[in-house]
């Protein structure tokens, strides 16, 4: 191949998202428009499947499409959970050399921007004129710099949206919901469930994210206060809800202890019980990072469930309750037809920006969104080129690499969140429905 | 309060939907036209608010309350879990009389219809003229007689969007996803995971249904071999999958002996333990009718997740594999922004026409709806008043008041259903987004 072509790559890693389709497509449009690029390739499968040179010609794909691909959840050039090493990089620049690639999208999350700053870097050392450029997107809304990521905003429509209906839900028959929302390091997706109050007494009730800390005794009595007090509590849960040890429920020693504490034996069984299954499976349930899998399971769901009806009988005399979990799961990000019309048009011109700033010449960057004028005003953003490493810096702890919900948009027991949360999150839903509810005059 | 008074009362019962609400506002808005009634009183929480006399005046809620609680998912009246007893029926009757109550609609599922249809009975014998219609909604789709139940429609919606969003997220990271779907005792709901299939080896890939029992084994080889073909596979399964005794997997003892055969002794622990939860939390898990608490936990879906794991490790000498299970919850048939435009509207004209025919002189019915033309061809229904009895006779076996999927609905293998479902689903869903898929043209 010459090496007077000036080739396109762009590519998707991590966890699909309701948008990220939009974003390459964004990428392909754009680079449609611009004279300087010949091919336009998508690797397959991020790393993994761009090591073995899984390349299609994007030139190819008609603009009908690439529209309706745009429109449809999941990583439309498939995706991996891979984290790559300094050699994977290497390995792929040799591709990237081979077939000419000068530009370089990536989209993805946190360690997709980490692995765009290592290619980054090997080419610049190898004085080999490549332009990464790092392309936003995850539901948990935890990176860097940017005022929200692509995909948030489409996540937070999807929570939102279940949460109003599960409180009419739970309005028309009383008792105690628990709904897991994911998030493992953020509480961002499970505090998207507050937008779904519009009038007072509305649900959730109670909103727990993995900034805050709590005891079960903590949670059990704040859990079983608003239910006395409302005849009912819907209550959302971040998968990444942990103990005083910081580490979340279901891994903390702190929590197993305060289970023995309770007198919770059956509970600290229902653990031990999972766990011999997670060893007679050969560990298939921990992930490639060696966490224990949290989404995808029922467990913590069930978990709280079980501590709060064993808390209730036994702590504060109550009688049986209707009492249920759910696990809000994949749909979270992938379900169809609910995507922010907001978050859909961000994705999109995200991808084109990221374009539009390589061809000016920036040689390297992640696209970021900012908000213009103060919350609570209309709504308006602008977008920019932030530097790679103020995203994603391989020199700093992995966990000063991600954003958390500020102290300030969390409430000051740290079981709620507060106003400016709301202000920031409700416009990237692109707008909710108003629930109507009947007046109840007197007969 | 005079006799002469013609008073209409209207109220909710079992679990709600997306659109038990239009049916509500569609008996109050024809209420409202005709001559003779007087009061339009609403019941609140079905019998347990009704025999408490919380009754409100539906004449004091303007056109636009009424209409944004019909877009509103949940029961408006509220609603109960409560199986009437003989002296319930005597009770509310009683405070009927006492209301000058002439015209009774009561939106319900099974339960409602059979409750109506004695209340019925007491008013005929006593010479009271009572109209007494019930107002058909299930998620479950399994009353007898019409062709398809309100409430239905939007509940396959959800089910089939989430499973269009899941195909594609499992597509891009490979691996086995379990979703378990509502519907004790009928497949209907489950069987809408088909709708998500637009090209050839998209998702579902496997379907269980509770009208077909199955052995561990055979749940296992299905699904490991469809991993095996496409390197991933999602498989919906109904939360009354059954055992080769008829019993659902978490009750059946068949269940635990093939358990016991397979080596699984951790997956009987994993349930023991759920057990041992249970006893100390008083039980709190079995529902009014002491069922097993299915919806509302992830056990069933962490359970499956559990056998296919080990199953795979043990039997097929697999090493581990990348295995999700969500259970859909609540938000099947609650979730905001999702419901079926033709759900939608077929609820709403259910309820109109309830009013319709008891005001044309029909003293008791449930309102059911007919299929006109062929299945396939375009869609149109009819509305009429079938006998409650034929809906919902107390004097037939409970087993014989539902309306399980036909076995024509099924494939062969019981693993999957036909093209006639679909037919006969698709349009109830009042129709889906289009997939959009990259051509993967080759470099």
């Amino acid at each position: 191949m010459s090496s007077a072509k000036r080739n396109l790559l762009v590519a998707q890693s991590g966890g699909p998202t309701m948008v990220i389709n939009q974003s390459m497509v964004g990428v392909v449009e754009e680079a449609l428009k611009q004279q300087g690029i010949d091919r336009i390739i998508g690797g397959l499968r991020g790393f993994e499947g761009m090591l073995k040179e899984e390349l299609i010609d994007l030139r190819a794909e008609s603009p009908a499409t690439l529209n309706a691909v745009a429109e449809t959840s999941g990583s439309a050039l498939l995706s991996c959970r891979f984290k790559p090493k300094e050699k994977d990089c290497l390995d792929l620049f040799e591709i990237m050399n081979k077939h000419s690639v000068r530009y370089f999208f990536y989209i993805g999350g946190n360690d997709s921007a980490l692995s765009a700053s290592i290619l980054n870097k090997i080419a610049r050392d190898r004085n080999y004129e490549l332009r990464v450029i790092h392309v936003p997107k995850t539901v948990d809304n935890d990176l860097l710099v940017t005022h929200h990521c692509p995909g948030y905003g489409s996540a937070a429509r999807y929570v939102a949206l279940a949460h109003m209906g599960d409180d009419m839900d739970n309005r028309s028959i009383k008792g105690i919901k628990i709904n897991v929302c994911m998030g493992r390091n953020a509480g961002w997706l499970t505090a998207a469930s507050a937008l779904a109050r519009q009038k007072p007494g509305d649900g959730p009730h109670l909103i727990y994210l993995p900034e805050r800390p709590v005891t079960l005794k903590q949670f059990a009595e704040d859990v079983i206060g608003m239910y006395e007090k409302h005849k009912r509590a819907v209550v959302a849960v971040s998968e990444g809800i942990s103990g005083p040890d910081g580490e979340t429920f279901l891994q903390s020693e702190a929590i197993r202890k305060e289970l023995a504490a309770l007198g919770m034996e059956s509970v600290i069984g229902m653990l031990d019980a999972f766990g011999a299954v997670e060893e007679a499976s050969g560990g298939a349930s921990r992930d490639s990072f060696g966490h224990i899998q949290l989404s995808g399971t029922g467990l913590l769901g069930d978990f709280l469930a079980a501590v709060l009806k064993i808390y209730a009988v036994k702590h504060k005399g109550m009688k049986k309750m209707r009492l249920r979990a759910d696990t809000m799961g994949y749909p979270q990000r992938a379900m169809m037809g609910v995507a922010s019309k907001t978050d859909q048009a961000e994705a999109r011109e995200v991808g084109r920006r990221a374009v539009q700033y390589c061809m000016r010449g920036d040689i390297d960057g992640s696209v970021a969104i900012n908000r213009v004028g103060e919350e609570g005003s209309s709504y308006s953003v602008e977008y920019y080129l932030a530097k790679l490493t103020d995203v994603a810096d391989p020199s700093r702890p992995s966990a000063e690499q991600i954003k958390v919900v500020p102290a300030s948009m969390i409430n000051a027991a740290g079981n709620d969140v507060t106003d400016e949360f709301v202000q920031y999150a409700l416009p990237l839903t692109g707008g909710l429905p108003e629930k109507g509810v009947l007046t109840f005059a007197k007969v």
